[in-house]
């Protein structure tokens, strides 16, 4: 199976949890059966390769994902980097181009487009590699997964097959509608459309051929910021007379909001917390080192992280989106391939931060113009460079930077330092990068 | 008037703003009319001063309040300091024995004894000074501010007066009760018990040298750690057949925890919080400054610190003091009179916090035998001695220390500094202290 994992941008709907560069399908959330916590990318990779090991997978994205993909996936991924964000329909278009150029696929073989974020169980791959090997008999041009509903829901389109069979032509989509229409689209034997389909290559790469002018992927990679904003389902799947849909009845979860990923958690509360028994259906997820008690609440979920605290109602809280886009401020933690750093202390001329290298990784020559730097190493031990001249580092060492001077650090073991920055226009654009070579 | 407030303990039913060592009459909460905000304490003294501009005003509590007393009500402020906790029997005849040797109060001249924390209008002020005149009548050895009573608490004592009058002798008082007897009580004229009375200094001088052996204030300040644990209703009230009771009808209010406190908030946030529409009743106190959204809570308070973070139903804010009892953590912040620290990370083998010190205080000459600490200075200006060594620092200077080194620093101005302590065992015990001189 060819499968292509569409992993979408930041998002704020799973704040605090994620930011603007801490993606919701990054975050360990979910218990597996080994007792350590996975993401919604690793699980979902986990259960493709369970269902078919020898599953090609690629992942596109933005080149912002990267480091975090091949850090909780492992370097045998197949990552088709978009340069920047141009909606579905190019990113698909750039995800095929990259299956036959780079990976080798033939025309002839099927491709799988998912969403990275379905909360399933493994019969829903089970699905997938059918919908795959529909798609390869030929028989239509696409082949959509029409997911069974379970109750007239206003968030998904609906598609509406000409027949009850398992595998039925399409005999039209209709967008999101309002709960009444919902049911009346169910008493039809509508589907909810999940955003899954399959097709031959040669059928998208010639599409993209004929709506986009290209010679190969790296063409459509180097051209890629000029291309329009549009979405498969408007370019491609709206204008296409040959769709054929495969029903799917197994169990099925978006985990697109506070409310729904609550569900799918195994355990009520991830971190550190205490309930009192007066609390009913209540969920914490604490990434801070300090305790949340929660006392007689019910239905309501609350979350901590370095960027702030969500206490909401369940149902409420698929509204936060609006609520959270008024909180300006800088980024408070990231969690990178090469470590990942918080923000500790903020003042009027003053950055304190946490950062922590893994071994072998480390920051590259570089300065800034408006800020003095000091590290305190607190663990591990690494090399550092100031201004060309090399010296190991250990916990207790400290390194002092005047502006403009050029530093770098490699971790040899994890390294953790204590990084204060000092200076009246602290900023992240204030750096400037040099070659290693010194 | 002469008034002792009685300053308790550091009590956690308001954690996470209060902890060990930060008592909830010193957080300030409440907007005052200049529009800064005011402690429980400030607002308190500031109350009687309004009414009584000459009053005497004692603080009888812990020595480890004593600092933030002086740094919230200034020097002026009396304060019978009790070397330890011994209940209120001991408490009030230290400090009685305070204003008439040390603060010169004749024994004839009355007192009143108030807790440190109700949450009252002036004209509770005017009542107390009532009450001191009351009592140096002389027509009763107590006077009792009987509170009428609004609804049948049961958490509160009542006093049964003989008769309705204003003022009236004390028939019997009545334990906390249940719901339908407090009912009962109040259909017979009972009145709470807000633990408010005023005496003759004589009297509790004599009751004191009955009970305590002992010859002055200094006497009985040196042997304070071998007196009994007594409450002043048992040693004393419950005794003493010649009370009187005078009516208060004014506002008051007890604010020992979340749901009462709130009540007396003048806005429903203070601190960093977004609170959408479909909130009702919600308080927020956030003392951090990442962001707290509160979305679709009814009823709820949410309290964040460096401590940690409470959500509760307000009726169920008054049960956390077991469920806080459990959490076993250092102390994560405190303000002092130098000035105040904060822990920014825990690590094995490390410890990070920020100390700010104000003008011309700083920290005493010191060394720990296992810990090496380093000071980033990231504001402010200073002069540190380091093993005899004296030196002026400013905003990027960086001072190391190994285990041993004699160390510390007075901040001329306002010096703010990230300290990195480095060790095995790190504890707040591992402090040697020397003289200044070196």
């Amino acid at each position: 199976m060819n499968i292509v994992l569409l992993s979408g941008g930041s998002g704020k709907r799973l704040w605090p949890l994620s930011n603007d560069i801490r993606s919701k399908q990054f975050i360990k959330i979910f218990k597996a059966e080994n007792g350590a916590y996975e993401s919604m990318v690793q699980r979902v990779y986990r259960q493709i390769k369970t269902v078919d090991k020898d599953a090609t997978v690629t992942i596109a994205t933005s080149k912002t994902q990267v480091s975090t993909i091949h850090n909780q996936l492992g370097e045998d991924i197949g990552i088709s980097v978009e340069p920047c964000r141009r909606d579905t329909f190019p990113a698909i278009a750039l995800a095929t181009a990259y299956l036959h150029d780079i990976q080798g696929v033939s025309l002839e073989e099927s491709v799988v487009v998912c969403p990275v974020d379905p909360y399933v169980e493994d019969d829903y791959f089970e699905a997938l590699k059918a919908l795959g090997e529909q798609a390869a008999k030929g028989e239509a041009n696409l082949v959509l997964m029409g997911i069974e509903p379970t109750y007239p829901s206003e968030k998904y389109g609906y598609i509406i097959p000409a027949a009850a069979e398992q595998i039925s032509t399409v005999d039209t989509f209709r967008e999101k509608p309002g709960a009444e229409t919902a049911k009346s689209y169910i008493s039809q034997g509508a589907l909810w459309n999940g955003g899954v389909f399959a097709y031959k290559l040669k059928y998208v790469l010639d599409k993209a051929h004929e709506l986009i002018g290209f010679t190969d992927y790296a063409d459509l990679f180097d051209k890629y910021d000029t291309l329009t904003k549009i979405s498969f389902d408007y370019a491609v799947v709206e204008k296409e007379p040959n769709i054929q849909v495969m029903r799917f009845a197994g169990e099925w979860k978006d985990l697109g909001t506070w409310n729904t990923l609550t569900e799918a958690m195994s355990e009520p509360v991830l971190g550190n917390a205490i309930l009192n028994d007066a609390c009913a259906n209540v969920n914490v997820v604490n990434e801070l080192n300090v305790p949340i008690v929660c006392m007689g609440l019910h239905d309501v979920v609350v979350s901590a992280s370095p960027e702030g605290i969500l206490v909401s109602d369940k149902e409420q809280s698929s509204y936060i989106k609006p609520y959270v886009d008024q909180i300006d401020q800088q980024i408070m933690f990231a969690e990178k391939s090469w470590g990942s750093f918080r923000v500790l202390d903020v003042e009027d001329g003053s950055l304190t931060i946490k950062v922590t290298f893994n071994p072998g990784h480390g920051m590259n020559y570089h300065s800034h113009q408006r800020r003095d730097e000091i590290w305190n190493v607190i663990s591990g031990e690494g090399v550092v460079i100031v201004d060309g001249m090399e010296q190991p580092v250990r916990a207790e060492d400290v390194i002092t930077m005047q502006a403009g001077c050029r530093h770098m650090v490699t971790a040899v073991t994890e390294l953790k330092m204590i990084e204060v920055q000092l200076g009246k226009e602290i900023s992240v654009n204030d750096k400037k990068k040099y070659d290693r070579e010194y």
